[in-house]
């Protein structure tokens, strides 16, 4: 008899996240779930990792019977870690993290601790997806998901990727019956307009907090933000190599001083 | 008379580190200066911003006369609130971020607050560049690549970036006349082996704590690490843009569902 695969479950959202819960219980019918969730939340964390101080990680029973850790760290650290603690040598068949609470579309991934931790086991070599929903509310509602979620993990699982170890999954905040399916494109070349707000602490010392507009001039169809736009759910294969190829020859003429 | 260029300088070891007073007098010979860095180490932080909490910055006297601001942030944050508060409308003709303290060669760009930074500048449209010599040492000796930083500097306020708005560029630790100059290049397919040293605290908690070895398989003489073990500064030019778009077409068969 075939084992059943081993998914390595993770999130940026933290372990008593909703979309977490709601990975969970569509992973389990695919097959054994290992959860190695941050124990607080850690939106925007992007690619950082934990070098100048120690990490903690603690068994938790969060979900029933399935093995379940919390981590200290970021949620790159979730997956470094949890690699060395809780897979112990056993090898996951596919990593998935998330269901993020909002969007990481375009330049989002950047930011990302749900798609990072999901690169960084695309590292490892594991088949890895990060699901977001564009609903940031904690009181998301992920059952329209949960079927294309399911369809695309077994997909991936019974066919493996093509030329690549990584897809950026965004689902739009649609009832089922709206989404119009998958579609594989390429992430937009948006960007953030960003202002601080200002203001005082209770002791009269000067704050700033992040605040700001997600702007998107670029309205080819071949975009994850016209997809999402269009009912669609985008599927943007991704890499983790930033060379800009295109811009090797050009660049020749600083070769200067040699 | 044509006005002095404004150059952006921000790091990650933060505004204490030696790799960013080099970097300074460097830049003060080219152009107007301006520092915004980290009140403390962020070495790691990757592409990491403050979402959760509020953000400090205020002027600080570190570099004589030169306008510098210490911000509680990552390195984005940084760039980010830097444009809002330091710049405050001004535009910066180049950023340039480090000197850092260690390699961010190959995948390192990936973890790397000094790059990250760096690419946040790119992002707004400014010319950038993220430099960094190998050796990890606090008392590094950022002296032999003062003339090459000071060449790169001058040659991307000259005469701009084709194709191009960042270049990831690594030093080697090595007398002034045994560097060979720049190699433009691609970055390496390498990889961490990480282990987490596992022990515990003085209340007798169990912590790990992460290292590892930088391990390359790829021996291209087109690659960064190729570059550096050559004796050359290793210039590779980056992009935001994580798209596989090699996988695009082969994948279509995700389009499942529809």
């Amino acid at each position: 008899m075939k084992r059943r695969p081993l998914i390595f479950i993770t999130n940026d959202d933290g372990i008593s996240a909703p979309g977490l819960k709601a990975l969970v219980q569509v992973a389990r019918e695919l097959g054994e779930v290992l959860v190695v969730a941050p124990d607080s939340p850690q939106s925007g964390q992007g690619h950082a990792i934990t070098i100048h101080d120690p990490v903690r990680m603690k068994g938790v029973k969060v979900f029933g019977d399935i093995e379940t850790w919390e981590c200290s760290g970021t949620p790159v650290d979730c997956v470094k870690l949890g690699k060395q603690v809780a897979l112990a040598g056993r090898v996951a068949d596919l990593c998935v993290s998330g269901i993020n609470h909002g969007s990481n579309a375009s330049i989002n991934i950047l930011y990302s601790g749900t798609l990072s931790a999901a690169m960084e086991a695309s590292l490892e070599g594991i088949n890895s997806i990060g699901f977001s929903l564009l609903d940031y509310s904690w009181e998301a509602d992920f059952e329209p998901s949960k079927p294309f979620i399911r369809l695309m993990m077994q997909h991936v699982l019974t066919n493996g990727l093509h030329n690549c170890k990584l897809l950026n999954v965004n689902i739009p905040n649609l009832p089922h019956e709206q989404i119009k399916g998958f579609k594989v494109c390429r992430q937009a070349e948006a960007h953030w307009e960003e202002r601080y707000i200002e203001a005082k602490d209770p002791r009269g010392q000067k704050y700033y907090w992040l605040t700001g507009d997600f702007v998107n001039g670029d309205h080819d169809v071949e975009t994850d933000v016209w997809a999402l736009k269009n009912g669609y759910i985008s599927v943007v294969p991704s890499g983790h190599n930033l060379t800009k190829y295109e811009a090797l020859e050009g660049l020749k003429d600083l070769e200067i001083g040699n």
